[in-house]
């Protein structure tokens, strides 16, 4: 069975340990999470320094992107290091065992519980012996698995922020414009979730609708003139501006 | 059983008329559209002219938000006169009758079938007397049905046009970033639809993750770097900039 030692305990590292802590496909020798006080959690030895990190098959870090460099450097020596970075590429890695990449597409919160199965795994390796590890490692987790290089993960973790945490930007807009009108932001949630599903089965291109994409310039200047908001005025011009263009390139 | 004329064959009068033609609890009485050649469709009378309209209990405009008016002043003097937008008030109507609103809060394609039984309406009269028609007519379609004035309308319609037409535009921009670099969109497909189910469980404050929250800049930056479009980059900075400044206010 394939033993690997996870490093970290953020919002990815704690929901890799839950999943692999209970896997009968990894086995998990080693946790280091500092802020656990116990030396053991569910069968699986926490540790709070990288010295204490014994040889395994691989070392999975699920650390902020700026420490990778630094924490790998002080890897043992044998067995492959994997980090779990979008942005950051394959040769951040300082270890002197095999390098690899282990990215999930996916946000995490803590509150949130994961279904890894159904997430996206991207994977590089810097040696082609350690493509099965790692896919053995992805299946552990999920069907879901594809080989990327390091430059079009970049953009994929870009394409990720757009849809993601931008979008995610756009809902908190939508739920302080239902607050300050006292209309609960549930009845956003149908809308919401079709936006998100049809995206699905027609493209971008065929599925936007509404007053940008209309050229319907009366209601656009009415609502930019019932926004309060500079910040919520600025980005609703940029929007529409931006997805005018789209359609008179398409003309 | 209430009897219903139908104005308007677009995206969202054509879904009206699939609807309730085969509704057992509304009887379609004609239908205005100008771009079918029959007199009959699945046994509702078509017509092309407003002069055609026969006396009815209600008119349902389904029509751009520059027609309503003269459209409304050209109807029976007897009825309610119904408009659907969100963005219009419930005095733009100039019919002699009942005036009122009827607005469903859902992103209408020809192409996409519709549940209008997960669409929540938006119900406005200006006479407590029509009260139980418009509320009959919204059950017909859906039990989701709420009161709302004319401001607070087109508030919540400004908040769906962030959380629809926005975010298919930032979905846009994830799919011209994947189709650039040779990446399958389908592949942000699950991240999509957590972010859209996540925002339904967890506040949109709570569910927001990424570089512009943690104010990651070495990762903020080398995305702009990788940024080639002009447009995605000036929305990529702003978009950051409404995080930052929305984490910066809570501390």
């Amino acid at each position: 069975m394939l033993k690997i030692a996870l490093i970290g305990a953020g919002n990815l590292g704690s929901h890799l340990f839950e999943a692999w802590s209970a896997s009968s496909e990894v086995q998990l020798t080693q946790w280091l999470n500092r802020s656990y006080a116990h030396p053991n959690c569910k069968g699986v030895a926490v540790i709070q320094e990288l010295s204490s990190l014994a040889p395994t098959d691989a070392y999975v870090l699920a650390l902020p992107d700026r420490e990778i460099s630094t924490v790998s450097a002080q890897l043992p020596t044998t067995g492959i290091a994997l980090h779990t970075s979008g942005s950051m590429p394959l040769d951040v890695l300082k270890n002197q065992g095999g390098k690899g990449v282990f990215y999930p597409l996916q946000s995490f919160s803590k509150k949130q519980s994961v279904a890894f199965d159904r997430i996206p795994f991207f994977l590089e390796s810097e040696h082609k012996a350690h493509h099965s590890l790692l896919e053995q490692l992805a299946k552990s987790l999920s069907p879901n698995f594809f080989w990327m290089d390091s430059k079009q993960r970049l953009q994929l973790h870009i394409a990720a922020v757009f849809v993601n945490n931008f979008t995610n930007h756009l809902y908190q807009i939508g739920a302080d414009l239902c607050e300050k009108n006292n209309i609960p932001f549930s009845v956003l949630f149908p809308l919401i979730e079709t936006t998100a599903a049809k995206v699905q089965q027609l493209s971008p291109n065929e599925a936007q609708t509404g007053p940008a994409r209309r050229k319907d310039i009366a209601i656009l200047e009415k609502h930019l003139q019932h926004l309060d908001n500079p910040q919520q005025k600025e980005l609703y011009q940029q929007l529409t501006l931006a997805i005018q263009q789209q359609y008179n390139d398409e003309l």
